[in-house]
């Protein structure tokens, strides 16, 4: 068992990798990835279509899947090696988690499946099929995945997964003690429970948020983030939203916590997006204290003081199960 | 006889409205408008396309014609309403100067037209159509014109044009004299006769440039200018014109004349295109006094340092006819 | 007496001039326009400071009088020329408005002084000392008034004063009939009079806003506003709000209403203030036809969504009269 | 010794730590860290000052020497761990490097003094003092080290450093082997070896550079980089940059190589320093494969264009020593 606190731990997970969503709607949704936020479709089956961001090196970023309800599938989570992955799988097993295996994910090799201890399908992963740009989004420089878009909000790549779960301290020992992920910062309740943690992988800030549920449900997504390079692409993609008809449920602004720039809308199906840019911070003390914040801290609002809106403490979409 | 010191002399002119250009390629700089600079398609006859950028309240603003090689057509100025337009004509009348009228240009009413000094052919006009957006392009604001594209450099609208002359004194009088421009700044040489002449008609910082022609030929474009709301849309378009296999001549970078920060390209028909930025930089004094440069300041570059390329004094595409 | 729906009226105010501020901790408000917007002091004497913004070519922008209580002094409008000043105060003293003259206003020539219907102290001037940096804050371009500063906001230049009043009908007819300003936005109430207005002078989307007071008051100012030359230094300035504990009302955001992407502060003494950017937006159009908006649209709230807040419908800081 | 294409191998460097720099005007190259790039003095003693960037969660990111000339002095790594500073140690050793331990270096706990192949001095620390801000730069938010500046460039923190190094293969396996460093970029030569290479100790696209000295010296600086937020605050620093006088060599543009959006000014001292933004560029894959580049596609310039320099190619400062 790892101990978060000890810098000297290994890092066995290197990032979050491709995800999957579900949507009543399709083809909405699929345009609204393409058309709005500048994703682009790569490949297409009987019920889902693969859509990949610019900058992801693997060959597809997000699974759209068609089905009666909006909600979140597996997350995939990418190991920092052949046997980073050996040690995170046996380390699951040795506590208790049903782990299976499973190869016939599109542009992954075998899948280490297991559930999180709120339930939310997790697949851990080595091997990965890097994309291929064809002749239509060939990029200039051969440090980059994938021509740049010029399309909406132009996200370079998936940046970090908000759920929703029943039951935080579970989960934040899960994270903590199984995954080894560093929490950077965290909401405090007056009884001195967390309500909410931002875990990280890498330098990055965070790359996993769990957010306690106050509608009492197991195991929903709060939202998918994807990572701009500039605020000023946030704002015009406010714009292009504006434009398209989509709901802009809050933002642009910048939250207190991580002081990540933000900007949340519904996507068609109605699963929560965010747009976030962080500017240049990063992580980078490996000895990182936990920064807490207190109930009252909180009631502040966002750093330049917008209060939080009520649907986002309500609204999520659930957890799926996906055929993969 | 317009005194173009008097700051209450009349502002006849109000701005540069459409333009024409030809290309060789019409459907390849058809395309570098739409896909990399974010205009759109709004009508398309035998020879021509018709295109127009977000915020022209104009039915078009752009107008792209066949021909065997690259060049300039008229540019159509609007009067500051119908009297303004009625002295106009008989101020250039009365000058000597050939102007005809003509009443079938496309989204124009009554155009009067005739030529600079050095031949670059114009179009004086009041009653225009307005834009009229459509499904795929209505605005969520009424303030706007047409749907912010989310596409390429999304240039807001026309902002200048550059002409090369080989007679930079007499189009500087015929300017000032007669269309009552104002000289913002220019560049004088060592015989103390003007190199580079900039004018504006209104709070901008200018809308028509005439540079002396190094290669001595008559009547050619230097280029069309298109402006971004934010200098980072300028960065972005780099990118976007680097994977689009466009010619970025020189940029981004900022100008120290008249400060705008700039990126200069050649479309595909070999029209070169700038794209500006000018930041909230306004002309506001009435009795605003132009500002020269001598060649000594002009050889330190541009304003941060930048060498100018040799391109820049040679480049530039002749005036051809149109049938307007 | 001018019609304000002709386009070939002639334009006979230039622009908002400099503006006089009271504040009872002037040293206070003084370090907040410094530090925290990146003005210059430029003058002091005894119960005032004097302020300077980098861009603009008037000696100061702001004087800052101590006074018991906030409040807004007298504003003053530059005419577009000698002719015009004599014209405008001439049209105004035929109307039965009452105009005094005033030749000790530092940095402006003869002054004519009166008040808008609603009480406003107002003044009109031709002639202006241009400013003169010193050592140190000569700027490195010729055709700028000062270095750019480096310090907090930046702010570029006033940009425009919104006034609450008690009688939006009276004051708008002054504005369009007797100063020729153009209404390009208002908001409109279900009675069909006017509930806001926008005016502008030259290419501005606005230079003077009146907005009615919901707390019946007579003649109060709502906000001052300066210009940056982006959002992004909006959003920078939001964070050195923050820092320095700056009361930051609302925004950074963007209205609906001229798409003026905004951001409203209180100075220590009590009076809003803005920072504004419209990116590259200008009324080009002489026949700019007003834009008018419901209740219903306005109760939609900001162009992004964002609620007004409570106190934006009720702060304000009252007329206070200088001694000039 | 540690294979750096396993990415399984632990990383035992965290970061780049503080760095020492030379100067023969001390106190116009503090006025310009602080003033123009927006560090803060924390500390003076006899020779030296003492500087923090505004996001070092760490009691210094530049210590300012005075000397007779330029130059480059100890750069600090600090280790990802007690015991990852220990297996360094023992490997540096192990592999004949010359290691003495030194506990008086100001903020840092033991050091571990060594020198790479070219003879540029480094040293390895894991206790390290947190940066304590004071009243008069206290962040509003806790996440944060400082409050944010609003001055200059606002540099967020040191970036990376760049080598001018005699002997680039030598170097190179020395970074990788020893210090476990990942090569992201290189430049190869037509006979195979490398010119220049760029390593990563996290996710930032590189922290180390070593580029080979074109003119033969050993051991000197190319130059210290400094990261923004964003790009327009670069393009805002050239603005503060060109009204102080410093000398701005080129830029800003946008490296081909790493993406990265650069200006590179020398500080009053003579040391090349540069501005750079990656924009949310990060490494993610553990399995990076290092991206070379041709001779040929180098002299291509700068991702849009720019062509190179001269003075880039010769310019450098050379080690000097420290009495730390």
């Amino acid at each position: 068992m790892t101990d978060p606190h000890d810098p000297d731990r290994r890092r066995d997970l290197a990032h979050v990798g491709p995800v999957e969503l579900f949507t009543p709607v399709p083809e909405e949704s699929c345009a609204f990835f393409v058309q709005q936020m500048g994703l682009r479709e790569v490949f297409r089956d009987n019920d889902s279509v693969y859509l990949h961001t610019w900058d992801d090196y693997q060959s597809w970023t997000v699974r759209l899947i068609a089905r009666e309800q909006a909600g979140i599938g597996r997350t995939y989570l990418r190991a920092a090696g052949p046997q980073a992955l050996a040690r995170k799988t046996d380390e699951l097993r040795a506590a208790g988690v049903a782990v299976t295996s499973e190869n016939s994910v599109r542009g992954l090799g075998d899948v280490f499946l297991f559930d999180d201890p709120d339930g939310h399908p997790m697949g851990l992963y080595w091997d990965v099929e890097r994309y291929q740009a064809d002749d239509s989004d060939r990029p200039a420089l051969k440090n980059q995945a994938a021509a740049y878009p010029g399309r909406g909000a132009n996200v370079r790549r998936l940046d970090h997964i908000n759920y929703l779960t029943s039951d935080i301290p579970r989960t934040a020992g899960f994270l903590t003690d199984l995954l080894g992920a560093r929490c950077t910062e965290q909401i405090i309740k007056d009884d001195g429970e967390p309500q909410a943690v931002w875990y990280n992988l890498g330098n990055k800030t965070y790359d996993l948020v769990y957010t306690e549920d106050w509608t009492g449900t197991r195991c929903r997504l709060h939202h998918l983030a994807f990572a701009t390079d500039t605020r000023e692409e946030i704002l015009r993609a406010a714009d292009v939203f504006l434009d398209a008809g989509t709901h802009i449920e809050t933002g642009p602004h910048k939250h207190a916590i991580q002081q990540t720039f933000f900007l949340y809308v519904y996507e068609p199906g109605g699963n929560r997006i965010e747009l976030c840019n962080a500017g240049a911070r990063l992580i980078l003390a490996p000895d990182w204290e936990t920064i807490s914040w207190t109930l009252a801290e909180r009631a502040k609002g966002q750093a330049w003081g917008l209060k939080t809106i009520e649907s986002f403490h309500s609204h999520g979409t659930p957890v799926l199960e996906s055929d993969a």
